[in-house]
């Protein structure tokens, strides 16, 4: 069974976002007012050929825990949908 | 009214993708099998001060066009859900 997983990787609050704080502080000056609380994460898009859907979770999870995100200083979310194409 | 933004930007098909690629073909080597299409993208998350829903989606579509992605390379996805906290 395919699977088609998201996983959004983003700094733990507190960790400092130099990307994001640039990008708050260079929007007004471009004409954007309103924008705050500027956070710049990953998105990384995978297929996953899993049994079944609780496998597949697994498998992300500890894939997510022990390569993708660094969980000193990231927080990781996965959501996951069956593959369209077979 | 504050809206949680979060912009999805990732490469579009047939660019190069060398963080994918190296995912992709370390991964088997380190115990997972079955991962494929691996593609690394950005994502931006933010709080966005805009009188109504659609005067917010249309200034998050004007903020992609213009810094956030370069659409020349990169496609970018936009979901936006009303602030809880006010």
């Amino acid at each position: 069974m395919k699977f088609d997983v998201l996983v959004e990787i983003r700094l733990r609050p507190g960790i400092a976002d130099p990307q994001g704080a640039t990008i708050e502080r260079a929007l007004p000056a471009l004409g954007f007012a309103g924008v705050s609380q500027v956070g710049v994460g990953k998105a990384i898009r995978f297929t996953l050929d899993a049994p079944d859907e609780a496998e597949a979770r697994a498998q992300v999870e500890e894939l997510c825990r022990r390569f993708l995100a660094n969980p000193v200083i990231e927080d990781s979310e996965m959501s996951l949908s069956v593959g369209a194409a077979p």
